[in-house]
């Protein structure tokens, strides 16, 4: 026997995918799609305020007029067209030819997720380590745990990721003996905090990466979405080396035409676009028309302002009703751009536990647990904004608010019950020593 | 130090790329692309034989009446809808509910290409064993060899794989112990030799395999472009079980929207899943909708007909200017169906080295090479005849006749150039000698 029965294989699959995330998270927009249902557990874009009849119309013509090209195949790299829009785009963020950014280092990706995959299929071997965020972005936990790298979570606080705490995770993996291959940090507007890395940690960050060697993967979906101004300069605009950039359209125009990109080293761009072929042959040349036709000749840069507005009007109806309505004991971002509220639970719920509820109350959200690799983050939950408008928005908070009063008074009855305050403590220990994950 | 600097990392992401496809054909069609240039040498339908207008004015009102749902976010297995017309589709092959065909193990895919990639993924470690027909499909070695697998090549002749071939492969990988993941195989109009296997071989391949526990990795992208009737039914319509069906809409609609599927056995189908997702999130909506679309209100099965009436007429085309310009010693394949015809060139004309001269005659093709994991086909040549009228093949061939005119007439002049004949020697022992891979 060369081979194996289909149960073996099966048996092996298993072992090959434990890692990946489990998508909790797609059972739950199931449920969470329900019309009744006000749900703030996705992360989806309001795409009704784009003009879709004018972008249609555009569409149409890509087909009618230029269906020989963008109905055909493409280059794994992407158009050069498309490239030469998204230098222009990174300008505005201040990435341009002054810190050596160039349509010949860019990669045009299937979404943000495929830049972060292409990434960690180049970098990745088993058993390696990466640094993120605590919490990051749950997609990113699917790649990582999908390469078999281990996530160590570095805390953050309302300034963003703590370079102190950088610094220790550094040291502790080095005392370990452990390979880390890269931090990967979503420094603005962050998923699923909503906070922004201060100017001056930026420059910390990167000095303490720079000194230990360390790349640096930024992913910046949301920079372009601040409510208050600009945001400090991304950090591949701070340094020419040793950072990738990883940026999409989802947000700025539509996340179903799947496009994203890749700035990356000169070095080994080239390598990704290798990579790239391998898993899709090319972008979809039709999407690339489509979103190098809106940067061409629709007026992107207004529609940016438009779902600034429009975010910035929900995350205010937010930011109101969670003031009004949360029990005592409740804490929560205050986000100046992006899609998301952290908001943090009054000790002793459980946000896992508490979602059946929650759905039965017709709310939904995300339970913090997902957003980290070590089984942190059932004290909090992940709150979108961008998506249901403001009256729907108060409406969730407050039944939310009402399972969470009766979860109160709940306790207050018959004590915590085990299981939820079993998972309540391991959250508890991983947040409150930093570091465990490489015991 | 726990990370590394970037020059290390680029000495390991080369050393992880290095078994990758360098696509000597992806600069080789930059080149061909010029106009004056007859390209024989890509695999790209005949797009201007699509209804564009009416395409377009489809694309156009899925996002001003659809936007909302086209353009946002979708669910990693792709939308019900389209899995429904997938399997209408898989039916008018035999691949139906008799056979366990259903919308929910179907997992829609950016392209082809990430549906091998998919199945390498969940499948293979570095070093596991992989067959495939030699030569087979250049894309499928640049996902096996991204994923670190060994490709054994199974000899093939005008029938398609050789089932005692085969049998002695596997015999061959377990006698030095290695490990067989499955067997890849395009058993109709095959690329790149356009060879489909018989009927009576189909059902020996998969008995082999089922006795040997191999599972089976079918990609049948040609198989609805037949020009002589029906193909064979596919191996998945024999076989209710070891048997995953990879196909996409590349070749029947439009490859620009990058939209393929593979249905898999129901055990794996959600790990499946999963990776895609850790891969690109979900595939594109917009580009689904299209497809759903054009599958439910265009003539979809007219537009078939269309596609093989100009692929025949251009096949024939294509071997009656072999036939009547060929010098003498060249045989090749005569395909019922399917993209490319399958040159060998007479004893001692090298593909490759002859490639920079037919570039300067204005012919271009792909040496065959480019089809083999073990340095073997130097003496083959594939050229496409989907995309070029027939009067373009006629002058094509012509070309590249004379070209290989010349080569054999420097040959009976200066005899063999070294560095050719020694890449030839190479080519001839692997092909020669079935099995030598493993050693």
């Amino acid at each position: 026997m060369t081979g194996t029965t289909l149960d073996d294989y099966t048996d092996r699959y298993a072992r090959r995918v434990r890692g990946m995330t489990a998508s909790e998270i797609r059972a739950l927009f199931a449920v969470a799609s329900r019309p009744e249902v006000v749900s703030l557990a996705g992360g989806a874009p309001y795409i009704a305020a784009l003009p879709l009849d004018a972008v249609g119309e555009m569409l149409g013509r890509l087909a009618a007029d230029h269906g020989h090209t963008t109905l055909q195949y493409g280059i794994g790299q992407g158009t050069l067209e498309l490239r030469e829009r998204i230098c222009e785009v990174m300008s505005l963020s201040g990435i341009d030819v002054g810190c050596g950014a160039s349509p010949e280092d860019v990669v045009v990706t299937v979404g943000g997720q495929q830049a972060l995959d292409l990434v960690a299929r180049l970098f990745l071997d088993p058993g390696d380590v990466v640094f993120a965020e605590g919490p990051t972005y749950v997609g990113a936990l699917g790649v990582l745990q999908a390469a078999q790298a281990q996530v160590v979570h570095v805390p953050m606080d309302a300034e963003g990721l703590i370079p102190e705490a950088l610094e220790a995770a550094i040291a502790d993996a080095a005392r370990a003996g452990r390979r880390v291959k890269f931090l990967y940090t979503i420094p603005t507007y962050q998923n699923p905090t909503g906070v922004t890395l201060t100017e001056e940690r930026r420059e910390r960050v990167l000095d303490i990466c720079e000194r230990a060697g360390l790349l640096v993967v930024e992913d910046d979906p949301y920079g372009q979405l601040g409510f208050a101004g600009d945001a400090p300069a991304p950090l591949r605009a701070r340094r020419r080396d040793g950072v990738f950039y990883l940026s999409t359209f989802s947000k700025t125009f539509a996340p179903g035409l799947r496009v994203g990109w890749i700035l990356a080293p000169h070095a080994v761009r080239d390598k990704l676009v290798i990579a790239s072929e391998a898993q899709i042959l090319c972008p979809s040349a039709y999407a690339q028309a489509a979103v190098t036709t809106y940067l061409s000749t629709m007026p992107w840069r207004e529609q940016l302002k438009v779902y600034r507005e429009v975010y910035r009007e929900r995350r205010d109806a937010m930011l109101d009703a969670l003031g009004d309505l949360m029990p005592e004991g409740t804490t929560w971002t205050e986000p100046d751009g992006g899609l998301f509220v952290w908001a943090t639970l009054p000790d002793g719920l459980d946000s896992k536990a508490m979602m059946p509820r929650a759905i039965a109350a017709r709310v939904a959200y995300v339970p913090g647990t997902g957003f980290y690799a070590n089984g942190s983050g059932a004290g909090n939950i992940r709150l979108n904004f961008s998506f249901p408008p403001p009256e729907r928005i108060r409406e969730g908070v407050r039944r939310l608010a009402g399972v969470m009063e009766q979860e109160i008074a709940m306790r207050r009855v018959f004590g915590p019950v085990a299981g939820q305050a079993a998972g309540r403590r391991r959250g508890q220990a991983a947040a409150d020593v930093p570091g465990p994950d490489l015991a």
